[in-house]
């Protein structure tokens, strides 16, 4: 039997290795700069920040630990927000509650403390993140560690700051509504048939038709990110073939990776629940 | 910082990653009943017995909690030859004496029960073997665990019984010589450039070209093994192309896993040694 944190690691593993997911590195698709090799090395060091999950470990401290293991492999920022959804699952898992009331329970128990280590993950590897918006109140994550003392004062938990986020960022969307996309791609990734990658593929198109990829509008624009969700559309509805599609936004270098985070997380909540590989 | 354990699932990963690899999965290349992916959760499934490695299990104990993990997926045998070149490796690094003659010590210092324990690791997965030659000693390795009884009156190690599989069995032989060719695949890949995967592709067509695969002998006959040597050879001279002979071998079900097994061993021992993703 595989344990949290190795049903966690093996959803880093199975999401990565699904394909084809257009514009994000797959096992037919790579940068030079950021291979699949180096998402497969980030997914085993991520274990042993995982692990922590099941001995009772902090939200932060799990997701600080986590990033530092990923961090150990040079293409930079492989699985952050990945592990950023992973986390409360993992926990939540761990007390073998993992119902989207259970992941809200986590998400509601954090702390300043958890706060303060999750900015110290930003010191492991950079990430790429718009400017604050002018009425944030949180510091800005790229302050790292640094942040501590603004964090401490203003007492905010991790669960107030990824609220304030929650507009802009689909993974902190996600933990402020009780993970709905997440668990909804569990649930779509059960009822299709044939290999985790084939599965992972598909509802990996659908997420993208029905949501712009937060990821892409901070790397790029709002105009990309919406012609991004159009075109999973297309291929959706059979105008358009998806591996032309993949070959194109990699050559655009546009990374839908938000909305591989919330496969590598329902990947994960099906093999808690039993999924057969 | 990657634990013994941890590298050796992760050159399970890199192995099974690295393309293209005539004949075998690859992640370009699968079969339906034996997929990518399952190779992926053979992987994950490995890492509990190779962590009893570090614990100071005995290379009986790992090698047969190792096998009972890897087959937590429904492929079946995904890497049973790579985990038998594999753990005396993980004993020897475990023991910081990761050399020729560390792991040499290893293989030596086997006793009856790590014979008892290595039949016992066929329990948990069916594997393609030959029938025992006559004039054998030790039980046929299908027995499983009902072997142990005879195992014990015969009184044999599992170097013994190594030993004897020798002649006919290209793991068992680097379990009796040194393991020569996985320290020649340890330092080839060392010596190239680029990613693990290049580099992993590069060196399995040389040794393929050097040394017929066993396993293909075992599968098919000593012919198809000859010609897998030969044009391996072919492809190294520029006069075959690498993926049209990758999709031909597939076809015919011609599988060099000897070979792959021996990278899977040269790749944990460069990562031991520092290798960076």
């Amino acid at each position: 039997m595989r344990s949290v944190a190795q049903n966690a690691e093996l959803a880093l593993l199975l999401e990565v290795s699904s394909t084809p997911k257009p514009g994000n590195v797959d096992r037919e698709r790579e940068y030079p700069d950021l291979r699949f090799e180096q998402f497969v090395a980030g997914a085993v060091g991520a274990y042993n920040g995982l692990e922590l999950a099941e001995a009772g470990g902090s939200v932060g401290t799990v997701f600080e630990q986590t990033i530092a293991g990923m961090s150990t492999q040079r293409g930079g920022n492989t699985q952050f927000g990945a592990i950023l959804l992973l986390t409360p699952l993992a926990v939540a898992a761990a007390n073998d509650e993992l119902s989207p009331a259970g992941v809200s329970a986590v998400v509601e128990a954090t702390t300043v403390e958890d706060a303060v280590e999750f900015y110290r993950a930003f010191d492991h590897v950079s990430v790429a993140v718009d400017d604050p918006a002018e009425d944030l109140t949180a510091p800005d994550v790229r302050l790292g560690s640094d942040a501590e003392p603004a964090l401490r004062e203003q007492g905010l938990t991790l669960a107030e700051i990824m609220e304030e986020s929650a507009e802009t960022d689909g993974i902190a969307a996600e933990w402020t509504e009780q993970f709905p996309r997440t668990f909804e791609a569990a649930r779509r990734i059960e009822a299709h048939d044939g290999s985790v990658s084939d599965r992972a593929s598909q509802v990996f198109l659908e997420l993208l038709a029905e949501e712009i990829d937060t990821f892409v509008r901070t790397q790029h624009d709002d105009e990309t990110a919406r012609e991004v969700t159009r075109r999973a559309q297309a291929v959706l509805d059979g105008e358009e073939d998806v591996r032309e599609l993949a070959a194109e936004f990699v050559d655009r270098e546009i990374n839908p990776g938000t909305t591989a985070d919330l496969i590598a997380g329902g990947i994960f909540i099906t093999l808690e629940r039993g999924l057969d590989i």
